[in-house]
């Protein structure tokens, strides 16, 4: 094996530029400093004397005290240093609070610096701004007590930790100038999203993507205990953070002027060394030094107490400085007149007087220190991407459509068909959209991407490898968390993506999309925050074909999950063959402000729809297909499809039933945009009851053959006229098996069971079906002995093919088990 | 702030004991190795000719080849050596295949060693069992291509890739004398989950636990890519594991007589590592050395080719030491001579003739190689851990009861209560149980487990932290996925535990519960493994009372993903007081091979039933709650509900209902065993139709208030008799709130809405109920205003309690809104 690299940098280290603050600078930077603590703790404690213009009394106070204080004067710090850097540098940044639920900082620095007051009016900068500033925080009718969509300049929520740095790269992906400044908490560090989010500094391209500062906030401790990263020696600290590849630079101690010129020299370092790296990467080709091209990104390593200058003992007991400033430090200041004196001395050491006029604004050499317009980090447009947001270009998908002479004469791979499709994507956009997999871009059969970029990788590159590159708009970490999150960064910043996973292994994310769909759901209400595109999930390799796999690789009930979201912005695909497969992701990748699962396989499969008929059947969302239906308007009965194996087994069935009892009046529905199924009440796609009659009927029994757990289709339908008469076969749950066909008998989705389905719910058929029925007992039986001794499914199973003409059968070029090894993930 | 310790350990440096190979000792580890690769290709590759006996021709390969072969010699090799060192030293050591997908390495191993023949009967040890050895492997009616359940010897399936630390820590646990060896694959090395579980080293205590032993396998690939850990430079990879607190042995080439001999080395010095820690841990307190009580665990960093030993090239393509040898590198040996060619050479290169005899079974020299008995890694008990498995203690509920006067005159907080009964469970089962959390237990109010134990951790303790200690039963660390993956690996080897976690945030670990049902439903139909306890999980700090963290903290949906499994081992129970979360605890503790939720609330609430009463209620799961109700036996109305706070609402309900409509007759029915509801052909709870229909009429309006997403209610019961007049209110996502009561009027869940549901539902009321509806909607009203002047909940909602004499109206001692800030999480 190749020896892996020195960790030698190729970056020239720069002369420093830092010198210490002046006298003046250190005070007008704790003074904005004390402001901004005053303020954090005005939102938590005070409903009126937003000034402290006279001692507290208990109706000052808030009858509930929600909030946490413990890490708010660290980012408080943080924000207040970045300023002076974006003055004196004219710094493009933006900040990312991973302690998100220290939303008083956040809320303070915006109100601080005006932008607060111009997004809400109402919060205006005087006294009485600054009360319904305090008396807003997570108060009835306010706003939540974390950093938030509510909150100017945030693109991070911070409730759920562990993505703050995935976030952060996302949002600097692609923007050159841009510095994203990603405070991580010490208990985030634990957790592990964030713990493998520190390896995204090796998918940074230094020529087109902007910088991630990453500032690790050692506060020491959690809700009720200390932290990890606090509790082990500081060296071996250090080495774990110089082994992610940081040069690390730390700011210790607890005096504030101390910190003050730490911190001040640290940022001055930090982007030294960021500009360093990019001029270095950037220089025309004939000037960038050879040798390795691995850089050292600098971090800094902020270590300061929790709660710092808030009480230091509570009732005898140690507060600053423990896990007990984490979130009220005096919870009793209503009713006990000891705290409530305690709160006021801690308010009036920050010393409001010097710090806001009479009328209660922020004084002039104060306000002197905030940057100006959109260098604030609260009014940057990178953290309100809806602002930056251009239409993706996306070629119409009949570019790229097959050519179907009939219905299932021919087969294609879908996703690979797609792959052509996202290449172009990729050309027409080549700075605002990028495909994100776990490892998985080949695997899922969208090759065809690397005809137009590569992988980026900023590790080690051998001549072995394949489409890695230094540059390129593909992203593959073994980490479905630093993917979504990538992408959620990605699409808060204005841009496009499409994350592209196998269907059972995107559970691992369930959580990140819980909180990426209430960002959603939130900024709807928002009018100042205009919509971000669509976050896009293709889910292929999906549960019905982990014939190699196995039972660990099947699970479909991610659309469960998000089915349980808002219904304005949750939309579930199942298209059935290609062309439908293209059409859906031309309509998902232009659409704004949802979340699109797209479930669609990349097995080769037979093509149904031809374009025209696939841009009109995916406009319907869900429609009968005259040319598997023989119903003449008047079925006896329905058989529904949603998901392409679904698909392909119910039309098999239609064809049994076709060929053996032609007499029978057979409806073929088939679905692809599943919310098509709920109430137009329920969901902005639904079907009127009206429209969902004249597809399944009123009154005659209904097969549906469901992609996913069964449960989906009736929790949509169960208010439907018909829903007594809706039979669902999907997933069940039954185990490991190693053939397609194996896999669909085993859940009793396949074309033998579905046509057993409708003999036994079409009582008119009689003794005509009992025959036919017997018959398909024994095909099943046949099926599965022959692949118990052959490994494969039986010839009639993979040599089946759909024609129109009954018993009049042709095979396809290919079969849908044609696969090699090769295919699989 | 104290400055963190030095990097120093305490331990003494052990001599080291190794000593070269010699060359006889040589030959034999390589001649096992060779026997276990050439085993594991066979079952990738032959139908047939297992022992090679003649050349190798189509029908003899299988016709889907399906396996993954890149991390399979890697896997050999450590096994190999294992087995050596167990022999050596009589070590008590299991084996955790990070890269489970390695599956036929494990199969492989678990076949030399006897294990396979000795539980499967029908794999004999001669040709003929080896044939079908080879045959069942990833083929119809065979075993997975994974290691799985049906793998001796495993714990651990792999199939989802990022747990195999935290498994190996969770068996560790408790076991003293058990070295639990676990191999990291490089790709893995990349997820979230595993990143941060190389933290768990530090919440080992060597007095009790046993020891893991990583050995980070970097073959350098995943399925399409280059891995990170093998592309950063090496000193960045070993400064990392040394910041993880390791000391890292390092085993690279591609030599194999070279490898051989570092990794017995290695593993040599590792295990002498490992018993000199131990021993200065266990030693009388007067002898241990004083300062620092920092450990640095060894662990293995080994680096050899993927695919090593297998084909270099393919079709003058380079594939062993790349990615291409991930899955199978021969792909048309069935069609395609040349490539049956090069695999007849490729297992010809093991010289199989040496390894068996002419009867097909290991040869003598290389039998006596593995371990004897219960020594063997696939017949270690701890890796089945139902033989281990002992009842847990759990003493008489009532001990720890409340009293209850009648109804709702008192007030507890049902989870601190438990919190006395989970003490005594940790004196009485001190070496069994364990209690798990993410740095929630003292938020969760479990804090009374701290009169009997300690939180574990082994990095610095400091004198202001609180019950905090080198040994202890309490494992908090701010990582569900560490949580959880360590409850999952102590309950697998056998023990008992429980996991406590915010609900919103036990999504993050769906996927990893998805497997771990995966692994209950298989092992189901296992009778060589007997039951293991359930994996139980209290979730509290509900979607109902976030009124503090708001939106991002409102997720009730993890019940849905765990309804998705096979019923026969999931179990959701929502206990409405303190007395039923008892009673649910005693007996989901005691339970076997279950996955229980329960869902209980932190915060003050009523208590409904005495013991003696919860009792009954809890065993019978759902049931009418008489002294609510007032129908006699034919009721106008049925009221539901299933959740504490929802409960809450609906009996206020009732009592309103029942205070301004005398006459109408109302039945009250509450759930604690969600599946209950279920019909009985669904779910081993289910109630029979019946029952069902019994308590809940045949044609009477039912309004039934739920927990979590109203669906889940209908996907139960759709097919109920009287499932079209259910009306289910439950959580909405309706975004954030800041009181409790102003939480469910936003949800629609309140009290005043319950009524104005029944009013609307029960036509008979007329006009009669036209003023109360009214009142209704005024009320409402006033609520709302009152939390937005306030910040709090109006009195008459604050101070409303239960009293059967309606209208005489009496205070609890406490209030549901009696919290302080310092409650919340």
């Amino acid at each position: 094996m190749t020896p892996p690299r020195k960790r030698t940098s190729s970056t020239p280290k720069p002369k420093s530029s830092t010198k210490p603050l002046s006298r003046g600078q250190l005070a007008d930077l704790d003074a904005w400093w004390r402001a901004a603590n005053y303020v954090s703790v005005g939102q938590i404690y005070l409903l009126d004397n937003a000034l402290l213009q006279r001692d507290l009394v208990p109706d000052d106070i808030k009858p509930r005290l929600l909030g946490h204080w413990g890490t708010t004067p660290g980012l408080n710090l943080v924000y207040t240093h970045l300023n002076r850097l974006i003055r004196e540098r004219d710094v493009n940044a933006i900040f990312l609070a991973g302690p998100g639920h220290g939303g008083p900082a956040v809320v303070a620095n915006s109100y601080l610096e005006g932008t607060y007051s111009e997004i809400y009016p109402r919060i205006t900068e005087d006294a009485e701004g600054l009360q319904a500033l305090f008396r807003q925080f997570s108060f009835p009718g306010g706003i939540p007590s974390h950093a938030a969509p509510e909150t100017p300049g945030s693109i991070h929520e911070g409730g759920e930790l562990g993505y703050v740095l995935s976030h952060a790269y996302g949002a600097a992906m692609d923007n050159p100038d841009l510095v994203v400044a990603a405070v991580v908490g010490d208990g985030e560090f634990e957790t592990g999203p964030l713990a493998t989010s520190w390896h995204a500094n090796k998918f940074v391209d230094p020529t087109v993507d902007g910088a991630v500062l990453p500032i690790l906030h050692l506060n020491g401790y959690k809700i009720a205990n200390p932290t990890v990263p606090a509790r082990i020696p500081r060296e071996d600290l250090v080495s774990l953070l110089e082994g992610h590849g940081h040069e690390v630079i730390t700011v210790e101690g607890d005096d504030p002027a101390s910190v003050h010129q730490q911190m001040a020299a640290a940022l001055d370092t930090a982007h030294d060394r960021i500009r360093a790296i990019q001029d270095a990467a950037r220089a025309p080709k004939s000037k960038r030094s050879k040798g390795s091209d691995a850089v050292r990104w600098p971090m800094i390593l902020l270590v300061t107490p929790k709660g710092w200058t808030g009480p230091s003992t509570v009732d005898g007991v140690q507060v600053e400085g423990t896990w007990r400033a984490h979130q009220v430090p005096l919870a009793e200041t209503r009713t006990d007149a000891k705290h409530r004196k305690q709160l006021q001395e801690w308010l009036a050491s920050y010393d409001p007087g010097s710090l806001f006029d009479d009328e209660g604004r922020l004084v002039e050499s104060l306000r002197a220190l905030a940057p100006v317009g959109v260098r604030r980090m609260s009014a940057n447009p990178h953290a309100n991407g809806g602002l930056l947001r251009k239409p993706l270009k996306v070629r119409d998908f009949r570019e790229y459509a097959v050519d179907v002479a009939s219905p299932g004469a021919s087969v294609h791979e879908a996703t690979k068909v797609f792959g052509t499709m996202v290449a172009d994507i990729v050309r027409d956009n080549p700075s605002s959209f990028r495909l994100f997999g776990p490892d998985e871009t080949e695997s899922n059969r969208l090759g065809a991407v690397y005809d137009a970029t590569d992988k980026v990788f900023a590790g080690e590159i051998l001549p072995v490898d394949e489409h890695l590159a230094r540059s390129g708009r593909v992203m593959e970490m073994l980490s479905e968390h630093t993917c979504q999150g990538w992408l959620e960064g990605y699409l808060l910043t204005g841009r496009h993506g499409l994350f592209s996973c196998y269907e059972a292994f995107i559970h691992i994310v369930d959580s990140m999309f819980n909180q990426h769909a209430k960002w959603l759901n939130t900024t709807r209400e928002l009018e100042w925050r205009p919509p971000i595109a669509s976050l896009n999930y293709l889910l292929t390799s999906h549960v019905w074909r982990q014939d190699h796999n196995g039972f660990t690789h099947q699970d479909p009930g991610f659309i469960d999950v998000v089915l349980n979201k808002k219904a304005e912005i949750v939309r579930a695909y199942f298209p059935p063959d290609t062309n439908t497969l293209l059409s859906t992701m031309e309509h998902c990748l232009q659409s704004r402000h949802y979340v699109n699962v797209v479930v669609a396989g990349k097995q080769p499969q037979f093509d149904w729809l031809t374009a025209e008929q696939a841009a009109d059947h995916c406009a319907r969302g869900a429609g009968i297909w005259e040319w598997a239906s023989n119903d003449e308007g008047d079925p006896e009965v329905v058989i529904a499809s949603a998901g392409d194996i679904p698909t392909l087994e119910a039309l098999a069935a239609v064809s049994l039933l076709r060929e053996h009892l032609p007499e029978l009046r057979i409806r073929f529905v088939n679905v692809v945009d599943l919310m098509r199924l709920q109430d137009e009440k329920e969901h902005p796609h639904g079907l009127s009851d009206r429209d969902f009659d004249t597809l399944f009927t009123r009154d005659k029994p209904v097969i549906f053959a469901y992609h996913g757990y069964p449960w989906v289709i009736h929790r949509l339908t169960y208010r439907r006229t018909n829903h007594d008469n809706l039979h669902v076969r999907g997933y069940k749950e039954e185990g490991t098996t190693t053939t397609p066909f194996d896999m669909v008998m085993m859940n009793d989705l396949d074309r033998y069971h579905l046509v057993i389905d409708v003999i036994d719910r079409v009582p008119a058929l009689g003794s005509r079906a009992a025959g036919l029925r017997q018959q398909m007992v024994d095909a099943r039986r046949r099926a599965k002995e022959w692949t118990r001794e052959h490994g494969e499914d039986a010839p009639e199973v993979r040599d089946w093919a759909w024609n129109t003409g009954v018993g009049d059968r042709k095979s396809p070029s290919s079969t849908s088990t044609s696969e090699t090894a090769a295919d699989f993930g």
